[in-house]
Protein backbone atom coordinates (compact mmCIF):
# COMPACT_ATOMS: atom_id res chain seq x y z
CA UNK A 1 0.00 0.00 0.00
CA UNK A 2 1.18 3.35 -0.96
CA UNK A 3 1.68 6.37 2.02
CA UNK A 4 -0.97 7.82 0.24
CA UNK A 5 -3.71 5.17 0.26
CA UNK A 6 -2.32 4.43 3.85
CA UNK A 7 -3.18 7.88 4.68
CA UNK A 8 -6.74 7.86 2.97
CA UNK A 9 -7.31 4.17 4.71
CA UNK A 10 -6.44 5.86 8.43
CA UNK A 11 -8.84 7.49 10.26
CA UNK A 12 -9.08 9.07 14.10
CA UNK A 13 -10.51 5.59 14.91
CA UNK A 14 -13.50 6.02 17.79
CA UNK A 15 -13.71 2.96 18.99
CA UNK A 16 -11.77 -0.25 19.10
CA UNK A 17 -12.08 -4.02 19.40
CA UNK A 18 -9.61 -4.66 21.99
CA UNK A 19 -7.50 -7.39 19.68
CA UNK A 20 -3.97 -7.76 20.23
CA UNK A 21 -1.52 -6.05 17.94
CA UNK A 22 1.69 -7.88 16.84
CA UNK A 23 4.82 -6.78 18.85
CA UNK A 24 6.30 -6.67 15.34
CA UNK A 25 4.16 -4.47 13.66
CA UNK A 26 4.84 -2.34 17.60
CA UNK A 27 8.11 -2.38 16.91
CA UNK A 28 7.70 -0.88 13.16
CA UNK A 29 5.55 1.93 14.19
CA UNK A 30 8.12 2.60 17.05
CA UNK A 31 11.14 2.90 14.90
CA UNK A 32 9.04 4.90 12.67
CA UNK A 33 9.23 7.67 15.39
CA UNK A 34 13.01 6.51 16.53
CA UNK A 35 14.11 7.51 12.25
CA UNK A 36 12.21 10.91 12.25
CA UNK A 37 14.08 14.04 11.99
CA UNK A 38 14.37 16.43 14.80
CA UNK A 39 15.99 19.50 15.27
CA UNK A 40 19.62 19.12 15.22
CA UNK A 41 19.35 15.56 15.22
CA UNK A 42 18.70 16.15 19.32
CA UNK A 43 15.41 13.97 19.52
CA UNK A 44 14.22 15.38 22.11
CA UNK A 45 11.52 13.48 23.03
CA UNK A 46 10.96 9.88 24.10
CA UNK A 47 8.19 7.43 23.52
CA UNK A 48 6.26 5.49 26.41
CA UNK A 49 4.53 2.15 25.61
CA UNK A 50 1.92 0.78 27.67
CA UNK A 51 0.03 -2.36 27.67
CA UNK A 52 -0.53 -2.67 31.63
CA UNK A 53 -4.11 -2.96 31.61
CA UNK A 54 -4.37 -1.17 34.92
CA UNK A 55 -2.41 1.76 33.88
CA UNK A 56 -4.58 2.06 30.78
CA UNK A 57 -7.51 1.88 33.34
CA UNK A 58 -5.86 4.86 35.42
CA UNK A 59 -5.18 6.49 32.20
CA UNK A 60 -8.94 6.71 30.67
CA UNK A 61 -9.95 9.33 33.06
CA UNK A 62 -7.15 11.66 32.29
CA UNK A 63 -7.97 11.42 28.63
CA UNK A 64 -11.46 12.63 29.30
CA UNK A 65 -13.05 9.40 29.26
CA UNK A 66 -11.72 8.59 25.43
CA UNK A 67 -12.66 4.53 25.57
CA UNK A 68 -9.49 4.06 22.57
CA UNK A 69 -7.09 3.69 25.66
CA UNK A 70 -8.34 1.14 27.72
CA UNK A 71 -9.24 -0.58 24.33
CA UNK A 72 -6.37 -0.30 22.77
CA UNK A 73 -3.80 -2.93 22.69
CA UNK A 74 -0.34 -0.83 23.12
CA UNK A 75 -1.11 2.70 24.17
CA UNK A 76 1.99 4.81 23.06
CA UNK A 77 2.83 8.54 24.99
CA UNK A 78 5.21 11.10 23.47
CA UNK A 79 7.03 13.00 25.86
CA UNK A 80 9.41 15.71 25.05
CA UNK A 81 12.51 16.94 27.34
CA UNK A 82 11.09 19.60 29.76
CA UNK A 83 14.62 21.43 28.94
CA UNK A 84 17.29 21.56 27.01
CA UNK A 85 20.38 21.40 28.99
CA UNK A 86 24.12 20.96 28.26
CA UNK A 87 24.59 17.80 29.31
CA UNK A 88 21.80 16.68 27.60
CA UNK A 89 22.84 18.07 24.01
CA UNK A 90 26.36 16.85 24.81
CA UNK A 91 25.19 13.00 25.31
CA UNK A 92 23.58 13.30 21.99
CA UNK A 93 26.24 14.99 20.26
CA UNK A 94 29.02 12.30 22.07
CA UNK A 95 26.97 9.23 21.01
CA UNK A 96 26.78 10.69 17.39
CA UNK A 97 30.89 10.72 17.44
CA UNK A 98 31.09 7.24 18.86
CA UNK A 99 28.56 5.94 16.39
CA UNK A 100 30.83 7.39 13.50
CA UNK A 101 34.15 6.79 14.84
CA UNK A 102 34.79 10.47 15.05
CA UNK A 103 37.18 11.49 17.79
CA UNK A 104 34.54 13.03 20.98
CA UNK A 105 37.25 15.69 22.50
CA UNK A 106 34.54 17.95 23.85
CA UNK A 107 32.02 19.83 22.30
CA UNK A 108 32.52 21.27 18.42
CA UNK A 109 31.60 24.77 17.95
CA UNK A 110 28.10 24.08 16.20
CA UNK A 111 27.16 21.81 19.79
CA UNK A 112 28.72 25.44 21.78
CA UNK A 113 26.67 27.75 19.83
CA UNK A 114 23.74 25.50 19.62
CA UNK A 115 23.91 24.62 23.79
CA UNK A 116 24.38 29.06 23.95
CA UNK A 117 21.72 29.41 21.46
CA UNK A 118 19.27 27.21 24.03
CA UNK A 119 20.81 28.65 27.07
CA UNK A 120 19.65 31.88 26.46
CA UNK A 121 15.60 30.97 26.08
CA UNK A 122 13.75 29.69 29.03
CA UNK A 123 12.76 25.89 29.63
CA UNK A 124 8.95 26.76 28.77
CA UNK A 125 10.52 27.72 25.51
CA UNK A 126 12.84 24.82 25.55
CA UNK A 127 9.60 22.66 25.85
CA UNK A 128 7.61 24.04 23.00
CA UNK A 129 10.45 23.47 21.08
CA UNK A 130 10.96 20.00 21.88
CA UNK A 131 7.61 19.32 22.02
CA UNK A 132 7.26 20.10 18.45
CA UNK A 133 9.73 17.95 17.55
CA UNK A 134 7.66 14.77 19.15
CA UNK A 135 4.57 15.79 16.61
CA UNK A 136 6.76 14.92 13.83
CA UNK A 137 8.22 11.50 14.83
CA UNK A 138 4.01 11.48 15.60
CA UNK A 139 3.56 11.70 12.24
CA UNK A 140 5.90 8.94 11.27
CA UNK A 141 4.18 6.51 13.93
CA UNK A 142 0.50 7.63 12.53
CA UNK A 143 2.37 6.97 8.83
CA UNK A 144 3.45 3.21 9.76
CA UNK A 145 0.97 2.22 11.80
CA UNK A 146 -1.94 3.08 8.98
CA UNK A 147 0.93 1.48 6.50
CA UNK A 148 0.97 -1.71 8.40
CA UNK A 149 -3.10 -1.34 8.65
CA UNK A 150 -3.34 -0.93 12.38
CA UNK A 151 -5.34 1.95 13.60
CA UNK A 152 -4.30 4.80 15.90
CA UNK A 153 -6.42 7.94 17.65
CA UNK A 154 -4.13 11.04 17.65
CA UNK A 155 -5.18 12.69 20.94
CA UNK A 156 -3.77 15.73 21.92
CA UNK A 157 -6.93 16.15 24.57
CA UNK A 158 -5.41 14.86 28.14
CA UNK A 159 -4.36 16.30 31.41
CA UNK A 160 -0.66 16.28 30.82
CA UNK A 161 0.22 17.45 34.61
CA UNK A 162 -1.74 14.67 35.86
CA UNK A 163 -0.11 11.93 33.25
CA UNK A 164 3.47 13.31 34.23
CA UNK A 165 2.89 12.88 38.08
CA UNK A 166 1.03 8.79 37.05
CA UNK A 167 3.93 8.20 34.94
CA UNK A 168 6.60 9.98 37.43
CA UNK A 169 7.98 11.82 33.81
CA UNK A 170 8.63 14.29 35.42
CA UNK A 171 12.00 12.25 37.61
CA UNK A 172 12.94 11.59 33.69
CA UNK A 173 12.81 15.13 32.69
CA UNK A 174 10.04 14.73 30.40
CA UNK A 175 6.70 15.62 30.17
CA UNK A 176 4.09 14.52 28.07
CA UNK A 177 3.17 16.14 24.44
CA UNK A 178 0.81 13.30 22.80
CA UNK A 179 -1.18 10.29 22.98
CA UNK A 180 -1.61 7.31 19.99
CA UNK A 181 -3.82 4.22 20.99
CA UNK A 182 -2.95 1.60 18.87
CA UNK A 183 -5.33 -1.51 17.97
CA UNK A 184 -8.31 -2.13 15.76
CA UNK A 185 -11.22 -1.04 14.89
CA UNK A 186 -14.36 -2.07 16.21
CA UNK A 187 -17.25 -1.08 13.24
CA UNK A 188 -20.28 -1.19 15.30
CA UNK A 189 -20.40 2.08 17.14
CA UNK A 190 -17.59 3.97 16.02
CA UNK A 191 -19.93 7.14 14.73
CA UNK A 192 -16.73 8.31 12.21
CA UNK A 193 -15.87 5.13 10.24
CA UNK A 194 -18.01 5.24 7.71
CA UNK A 195 -18.05 9.18 7.01
CA UNK A 196 -16.08 10.16 4.08
CA UNK A 197 -12.71 11.64 5.29
CA UNK A 198 -13.06 15.23 4.42
CA UNK A 199 -9.33 17.86 3.59
CA UNK A 200 -10.07 21.79 3.26
CA UNK A 201 -10.20 22.12 -0.77
CA UNK A 202 -6.33 21.73 -2.34
CA UNK A 203 -7.27 24.73 -3.71
CA UNK A 204 -7.01 26.40 -0.83
CA UNK A 205 -4.30 24.07 0.89
CA UNK A 206 -1.52 24.95 -1.67
CA UNK A 207 -0.53 28.32 -2.45
CA UNK A 208 2.20 28.54 -5.67
CA UNK A 209 4.51 31.09 -6.33
CA UNK A 210 5.82 30.02 -9.72
CA UNK B 1 10.43 0.30 -0.35
CA UNK B 2 9.41 0.33 2.89
CA UNK B 3 9.15 3.44 4.61
CA UNK B 4 11.25 2.16 7.56
CA UNK B 5 13.81 1.86 4.75
CA UNK B 6 13.02 5.16 3.32
CA UNK B 7 13.60 6.75 6.58
CA UNK B 8 16.71 5.23 6.81
CA UNK B 9 18.04 6.14 3.16
CA UNK B 10 16.94 9.91 3.50
CA UNK B 11 19.06 12.55 5.32
CA UNK B 12 19.27 15.97 5.84
CA UNK B 13 20.64 16.77 2.32
CA UNK B 14 23.34 20.05 2.75
CA UNK B 15 24.05 20.13 -0.71
CA UNK B 16 21.64 19.69 -4.10
CA UNK B 17 22.49 19.68 -7.56
CA UNK B 18 19.78 21.56 -9.13
CA UNK B 19 17.75 18.74 -10.72
CA UNK B 20 14.47 19.05 -11.61
CA UNK B 21 12.08 16.67 -8.90
CA UNK B 22 8.98 15.74 -11.56
CA UNK B 23 5.83 17.62 -10.85
CA UNK B 24 3.79 13.97 -10.12
CA UNK B 25 6.18 13.53 -7.47
CA UNK B 26 5.72 16.69 -5.75
CA UNK B 27 2.17 16.80 -5.87
CA UNK B 28 2.12 13.26 -4.12
CA UNK B 29 4.45 14.89 -1.22
CA UNK B 30 1.79 17.42 -0.96
CA UNK B 31 -0.95 15.60 -0.62
CA UNK B 32 0.59 13.28 2.28
CA UNK B 33 1.19 16.72 4.09
CA UNK B 34 -2.49 17.39 2.94
CA UNK B 35 -3.95 14.33 4.14
CA UNK B 36 -1.87 14.69 7.77
CA UNK B 37 -4.21 14.45 10.60
CA UNK B 38 -4.71 17.63 12.74
CA UNK B 39 -6.23 18.93 15.56
CA UNK B 40 -9.89 18.81 15.44
CA UNK B 41 -9.95 18.33 11.69
CA UNK B 42 -9.11 22.17 11.04
CA UNK B 43 -6.03 21.74 9.30
CA UNK B 44 -4.64 25.30 10.47
CA UNK B 45 -1.49 25.23 8.19
CA UNK B 46 -1.25 25.64 4.45
CA UNK B 47 1.60 24.79 2.01
CA UNK B 48 3.63 26.93 -0.04
CA UNK B 49 5.39 25.91 -3.14
CA UNK B 50 8.44 27.63 -4.71
CA UNK B 51 9.41 27.64 -8.18
CA UNK B 52 10.30 30.81 -8.48
CA UNK B 53 14.18 31.25 -9.05
CA UNK B 54 14.30 35.28 -8.10
CA UNK B 55 12.28 34.01 -4.97
CA UNK B 56 14.77 31.38 -4.10
CA UNK B 57 17.65 33.49 -4.14
CA UNK B 58 15.68 36.39 -2.27
CA UNK B 59 15.11 33.50 0.67
CA UNK B 60 18.86 32.45 1.17
CA UNK B 61 19.99 34.99 3.13
CA UNK B 62 16.38 34.68 5.11
CA UNK B 63 17.53 31.20 5.58
CA UNK B 64 21.44 32.00 6.60
CA UNK B 65 22.22 31.17 3.27
CA UNK B 66 21.66 27.74 3.55
CA UNK B 67 22.60 26.76 -0.52
CA UNK B 68 19.97 24.29 -0.76
CA UNK B 69 17.34 26.92 -1.09
CA UNK B 70 18.43 28.24 -4.75
CA UNK B 71 19.56 24.66 -5.53
CA UNK B 72 16.06 23.10 -4.92
CA UNK B 73 14.13 21.96 -7.08
CA UNK B 74 10.98 23.20 -5.26
CA UNK B 75 11.33 25.12 -2.03
CA UNK B 76 8.31 23.89 0.10
CA UNK B 77 7.50 26.66 3.00
CA UNK B 78 4.67 25.63 5.91
CA UNK B 79 2.98 28.04 7.17
CA UNK B 80 0.19 27.94 9.75
CA UNK B 81 -2.98 30.13 10.99
CA UNK B 82 -2.16 33.25 12.79
CA UNK B 83 -4.97 32.78 14.85
CA UNK B 84 -8.41 30.37 15.17
CA UNK B 85 -11.12 32.37 14.38
CA UNK B 86 -14.61 31.66 14.61
CA UNK B 87 -14.85 32.49 11.07
CA UNK B 88 -12.33 29.97 10.14
CA UNK B 89 -13.31 27.05 12.34
CA UNK B 90 -17.01 27.59 10.62
CA UNK B 91 -15.12 27.03 7.27
CA UNK B 92 -13.95 23.81 8.03
CA UNK B 93 -17.33 22.25 9.49
CA UNK B 94 -19.30 24.15 7.11
CA UNK B 95 -17.04 22.59 4.23
CA UNK B 96 -16.84 19.07 6.07
CA UNK B 97 -20.80 19.10 6.32
CA UNK B 98 -20.83 19.81 2.69
CA UNK B 99 -19.12 16.76 1.11
CA UNK B 100 -20.43 14.43 3.82
CA UNK B 101 -23.99 15.20 2.54
CA UNK B 102 -24.88 16.19 5.98
CA UNK B 103 -27.49 19.30 6.79
CA UNK B 104 -25.04 22.48 7.72
CA UNK B 105 -28.07 24.65 9.92
CA UNK B 106 -25.06 26.28 12.01
CA UNK B 107 -22.21 24.82 14.92
CA UNK B 108 -22.84 22.11 16.65
CA UNK B 109 -22.40 21.68 19.96
CA UNK B 110 -18.68 20.37 19.43
CA UNK B 111 -17.90 23.53 17.18
CA UNK B 112 -19.01 25.59 20.02
CA UNK B 113 -17.32 23.36 22.25
CA UNK B 114 -13.83 24.35 20.50
CA UNK B 115 -14.80 27.86 18.99
CA UNK B 116 -14.92 28.81 23.10
CA UNK B 117 -11.86 26.69 24.19
CA UNK B 118 -9.79 28.96 21.34
CA UNK B 119 -11.80 32.25 21.81
CA UNK B 120 -10.63 32.10 25.30
CA UNK B 121 -6.34 32.15 24.37
CA UNK B 122 -4.25 34.09 23.11
CA UNK B 123 -3.32 34.57 19.40
CA UNK B 124 0.24 33.87 20.35
CA UNK B 125 -0.97 30.40 22.19
CA UNK B 126 -2.82 29.72 18.77
CA UNK B 127 -0.45 30.31 16.62
CA UNK B 128 1.71 27.76 18.72
CA UNK B 129 -0.53 25.27 18.22
CA UNK B 130 -1.33 25.49 14.79
CA UNK B 131 2.14 25.25 14.35
CA UNK B 132 2.66 22.22 15.95
CA UNK B 133 0.05 20.69 13.40
CA UNK B 134 2.22 21.69 10.78
CA UNK B 135 5.09 19.52 12.00
CA UNK B 136 2.88 16.43 11.65
CA UNK B 137 2.21 17.29 8.10
CA UNK B 138 6.01 18.42 7.35
CA UNK B 139 6.59 14.78 9.03
CA UNK B 140 4.36 13.13 6.08
CA UNK B 141 5.81 15.15 3.57
CA UNK B 142 9.60 14.40 4.25
CA UNK B 143 8.25 10.67 4.45
CA UNK B 144 6.13 10.70 0.92
CA UNK B 145 9.99 12.32 -0.68
CA UNK B 146 11.84 9.68 1.03
CA UNK B 147 9.80 6.63 -0.39
CA UNK B 148 9.62 8.48 -3.52
CA UNK B 149 13.54 8.52 -3.07
CA UNK B 150 13.63 12.82 -3.39
CA UNK B 151 15.84 14.27 -1.08
CA UNK B 152 14.71 17.22 1.16
CA UNK B 153 16.11 18.85 4.10
CA UNK B 154 14.31 19.81 7.10
CA UNK B 155 14.89 23.43 8.42
CA UNK B 156 13.59 25.53 11.16
CA UNK B 157 16.17 28.02 11.02
CA UNK B 158 15.57 31.02 8.84
CA UNK B 159 14.23 34.48 9.82
CA UNK B 160 10.22 33.73 9.97
CA UNK B 161 9.37 37.57 10.46
CA UNK B 162 11.61 38.51 7.28
CA UNK B 163 10.12 35.36 5.35
CA UNK B 164 6.61 36.36 6.03
CA UNK B 165 7.06 40.02 4.73
CA UNK B 166 8.63 38.70 1.25
CA UNK B 167 5.66 36.40 1.08
CA UNK B 168 3.02 38.77 2.10
CA UNK B 169 1.94 36.09 4.58
CA UNK B 170 0.44 38.51 6.93
CA UNK B 171 -2.70 39.16 4.62
CA UNK B 172 -3.44 36.00 4.52
CA UNK B 173 -3.25 35.21 8.11
CA UNK B 174 -0.21 32.90 7.93
CA UNK B 175 2.88 32.64 9.35
CA UNK B 176 5.88 30.86 8.18
CA UNK B 177 7.19 28.14 10.93
CA UNK B 178 8.92 25.17 8.50
CA UNK B 179 10.80 25.04 5.00
CA UNK B 180 11.55 22.08 2.94
CA UNK B 181 13.75 22.63 -0.26
CA UNK B 182 13.45 19.18 -2.24
CA UNK B 183 15.63 18.29 -4.90
CA UNK B 184 18.54 15.80 -5.63
CA UNK B 185 21.58 15.10 -3.44
CA UNK B 186 25.02 16.36 -4.83
CA UNK B 187 27.35 13.69 -3.38
CA UNK B 188 30.22 15.60 -4.02
CA UNK B 189 30.58 18.23 -1.22
CA UNK B 190 27.79 17.27 1.01
CA UNK B 191 29.85 17.11 3.96
CA UNK B 192 26.47 14.83 6.12
CA UNK B 193 26.44 12.34 3.06
CA UNK B 194 28.75 9.80 3.94
CA UNK B 195 28.26 9.96 7.49
CA UNK B 196 26.43 7.04 9.82
CA UNK B 197 22.97 8.16 10.50
CA UNK B 198 22.83 7.91 14.44
CA UNK B 199 20.12 7.92 16.56
CA UNK B 200 19.29 7.97 20.66
CA UNK B 201 20.03 4.61 21.53
CA UNK B 202 16.73 2.79 21.34
CA UNK B 203 16.63 1.41 24.78
CA UNK B 204 16.83 4.82 25.89
CA UNK B 205 14.06 6.45 23.58
CA UNK B 206 11.73 3.58 24.45
CA UNK B 207 10.27 3.51 27.85
CA UNK B 208 7.94 0.25 28.74
CA UNK B 209 5.42 -0.30 31.11
CA UNK B 210 4.04 -3.76 30.60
Amino acid sequence: MSLIDALNWRYATKKMNGEKVPQEKVDQIIAAAHLAPTSSGLQPFRVIVITNEELKEKITPIAFGQTQIAASSHLLVFAAWDEYTEERIRGVFSNANKERGLPDEGPSDYEVMITGVYAAKTSEEHFTHAAKQAYIGFGMAIAEAALLEVDATPMEGFNAAELDVLLGLKEKGLRSVLLLPLGYREVNGDWLVNLKKVRTPLADFLIEYN
